[in-house]
C-alpha cells in the first residue's frame, strides 16, 4: 500500500501514519516516532527526509495541511521547503546512496545532538538514529557560502558546488610538532649580514646554519660549496632575534612591514611558533602557501618530505569555499596536509601570539 | 692578470679596459664594446653583469669613480646598484649557471630590444648578444611584486620568492578552441525547469542534453538512469538564452547576480564565449578555478581528459605572484593548462564581451 504524508509547513515537518514507523524509521532510519497515544505508528519527517522518500517513490505524495494541495517530488522540491533545502537534499541523497543513514542534527531526531553549526548526524554504516553512535557531525554549505574562521569546528564539511557535485572535507585541530632543534647550530657570535631590498645576505655563516638549522639558501642555491646565505626577512628576523646576525631585530621587522604590511607580523608569529615547536618552516611559495614544514631536520642532505603546507590568516578571516578547495586539492596532490594558522591580534607583535591550527583534508565517506 | 672595473654610479655602468673585450664580451657575452677610438678594448657592463664577474672572481674589484672606493663583491652587492638589483642578480646568475648568456634587454647591449616590460634578453645556448637570436624575453619580479593583467606579455616571467628560489613561467596568448557542437542536442521545445535558490532543476530533458551537449548533472549524479538534471545558474542562463528551458534568461541572470554579484556576468560571458568556440565548460570548483574545459565532447560516456583550467578576472585585475604560483602549480599537477580569461567591462552584459585569453605554464630554461 502506498503511503501519503501530511506537510505541516509552519512546523516544517511531514507526518506519515499507518505502518510508517516500521517501514521508514525502524528499518531505514527516517524521521522520528511520534507519541502513539492514539495507537497509530506515526512518524515525523524533516522536509529533506520526506523529499528523499518521494524521490525514491516510497511516498506517493505529501498533502499540504493548509492548502490541501497534493505535492509530488517535483512540486515539493519546487517549494524549497526549509533553509538551504537544495544543497541539503543533495548531500542527504548522496550519503544515503553511499549506504549511510543520517538524521537532522537536532532533537527529537537524535538525543544529545552535536554542538556547533551541524546540519546532519551521519551514523556509522549499519547503524541508525537509535544506536547512539555518530560517524560524522556534518555541516552542509553551497560553494558560495563564506565560512568565518571562527565557525570552524571538528567534523565534516560538505560543500556543494554550482553543478551539484559534493566535496567532503575533514576539519580538525592540528598543531604541528617536530624534533628539529636548531638552537645549537647557531653561531656563537653574530654573523655579518646586509639588509637588501626584501631579503638579507649573511656572509660567512657557519656551515651548520644552513646544513643543520636549515636557515637561508646558499647563493645560486645548487650546492653548498660557498659560504654566502640568502635569507628571507622572516628568517633574518628570527636570526636577529637570537643574536645570530649583526642586524637589529626591529630593523628587519620594520623592513618586513614595509614590504608586506601587517601580514609580515602574522607570518613571523607563525614562523616563530613553528620553530618553537621543533618544526622547520621554509617558504611555501611554489605551492602558493606561506610555509611548507619539516618535522625532523637532521641535515639538509637528507631532508625527506615536507609534511604540511601552512597558510596564515588573521583570526577573523572569512574563508571562501573555492579557496579551501584550491588549497586542499593542491596539498593533496603533493602529498601534504593543508593547515591554516589563525593568528589573533596579539600576533601583531610577533611574540607570544595566540595561534590556532586547523587542518582540512579531503574525505570520501 | 686580474682586471678591475670603474663604476660610474650615475650612468649605472661599470667599464673595464685592457683585454676585457676579448675576455668577457667576445668569448662570454658580458657587456657591450665601447668605441675603441683610443685603441683600447674597453667594454661597459651593467651592474648585474659586473656583480656576476666579481662573484666569479673574474673581476678583482670595481673602483667607484667619484669616491675612489674599492668595492669587492660583498661591498658592491650591499650598495644594491640599480633597481631590483637583488632579484635580477639571482636570475642572471641562475641562467648563467644553466648555460645561457643573457644581456639587459636594452641598447646598446643588443639591437632591437624586445618591447614591453622585459629585463633580460636570454640567448639560445651557444649563442650570444651578437648573434641576433633571442630564446626568451625575460621579465624578473620578486614574489611581492603585483602584476597588472594589462602588463601581461608573451615571454617568460621569472619570480624570485622570499627565499631566493626562482620559478619561471611561460606566458602566452591562448584562445581555447574545440569541436564540441551542442546546438542540435538541444530540445525543440522548452523543457520545464524550476529555479531553486542557486541552481536550476530541469525536468524530463532529452537525454542528449546531458549525454551529448553535457549540460547539467543528473540528480544523484552516479549514472544517468533517470531524467532529472541539475544545472548551474550559468548553464541555465545559456539554456534559457537558447529557448531550451521555460525560464526567462533575464530571470536566471538576475538570480545569478543576486548570489554572486557582477562576477556572475563575467563568468557567463566566458561560459558563452567558450561554448561559441566549440569548447564545453564545466565547473572548475574542485580545482579552485571557474571552469575546466573539454575541447571535443562526443558523448559523456567517453569524455576524455579536460585540457584547461580557466579562471575569470576583470580586465583590470592585478595578479599576485603567489596566486599565479598556486594556480599554475595545481593545473600542472592535474595535467592541465592554466588559462586566465580577462573580461573587459562590456562583459557585464554577457553578450559580445571582449575576452582576452592568457596561458601560464611552468618552464625549466
Amino acid at each position: 500500500m502506498e503511503l501519503e504524508g501530511r506537510f505541516d509547513e509552519a512546523a516544517g515537518v511531514v507526518t506519515v501514519g499507518s505502518d510508517a514507523r516500521q517501514r521508514y524509521h525502524d528499518s531505514r532510519g527516517y524521521g522520528y516516532p511520534l507519541p502513539d497515544g492514539d495507537g497509530s505508528n506515526q512518524i515525523a519527517l524533516s522536509p529533506v527526509e520526506a523529499a528523499h522518500l518521494l524521490y525514491r517513490g516510497d511516498l506517493a505524495a505529501v498533502v499540504h495541511e493548509e492548502t490541501g494541495e497534493r505535492l509530488d517530488f517535483q512540486a515539493f522540491v519546487a517549494r524549497e521547503p526549509g533553509d538551504d533545502f537544495g544543497v541539503r537534499f543533495l548531500v542527504y541523497a548522496d550519503l544515503r546512496e553511499r549506504g549511510f543513514y543520517l538524521s537532522p542534527a537536532a532533537e527529537p531526531w537524535i538525543d544529545d545532538p552535536p554542538a556547533g553549526p551541524v546540519d546532519f548526524a551521519v551514523f556509522p554504516r549499519g547503524k541508525g538514529p537509535g544506536d547512539g553512535e555518530i560517524a560524522y557531525a556534518l555541516r552542509v554549505i553551497g560553494e558560495r557560502t563564506d565560512v568565518p574562521a571562527s565557525d570552524l569546528a571538528p567534523g565534516v564539511l560538505a560543500v556543494v558546488d554550482e553543478e551539484s557535485e559534493i566535496t567532503y572535507f575533514d576539519v580538525d585541530r592540528r598543531a604541528p610538532t617536530g624534533g628539529s632543534d636548531s638552537a645549537d647550530a647557531l653561531p656563537d657570535s653574530p654573523c655579518e649580514a646586509d639588509l637588501l631590498e626584501d631579503r638579507v645576505v649573511v656572509w660567512d655563516p657557519p656551515v651548520d646554519l644552513y646544513e643543520r638549522a636549515f636557515y637561508g639558501q646558499p647563493l645560486e642555491g645548487r650546492e653548498y660549496d660557498e659560504p654566502t646565505l640568502q635569507c628571507s626577512l622572516l628568517e633574518a628576523a628570527a636570526l636577529a632575534e637570537q643574536g645570530a646576525i649583526d642586524l637589529e631585530p626591529a630593523t628587519v621587522r620594520r623592513r618586513g612591514r614595509d614590504v608586506e604590511g601587517e601580514r609580515f607580523d602574522r607570518r613571523l608569529a607563525v614562523y616563530t611558533a613553528l620553530r618553537d615547536r621543533g618544526v622547520v618552516p621554509k617558504t611555501g611559495y611554489k605551492f602558493g602557501a606561506d610555509f611548507r614544514t619539516y618535522a625532523d631536520v637532521e641535515s639538509v642532505d637528507d631532508l625527506g618530505h615536507s609534511e604540511l603546507l601552512i597558510r596564515v590568516h588573521p583570526a577573523d578571516y572569512v574563508f571562501e569555499p573555492r579557496d579551501l578547495a584550491l588549497d586542499v586539492r593542491l596539498a593533496h596532490g603533493v602529498r601534504k596536509t593543508m593547515v591554516f594558522a589563525l593568528v589573533d591580534d596579539e600576533g601583531t607583535d610577533a611574540d607570544g601570539a595566540d595561534v590556532e591550527w586547523w587542518s582540512l583534508e579531503r574525505l570520501t565517506p
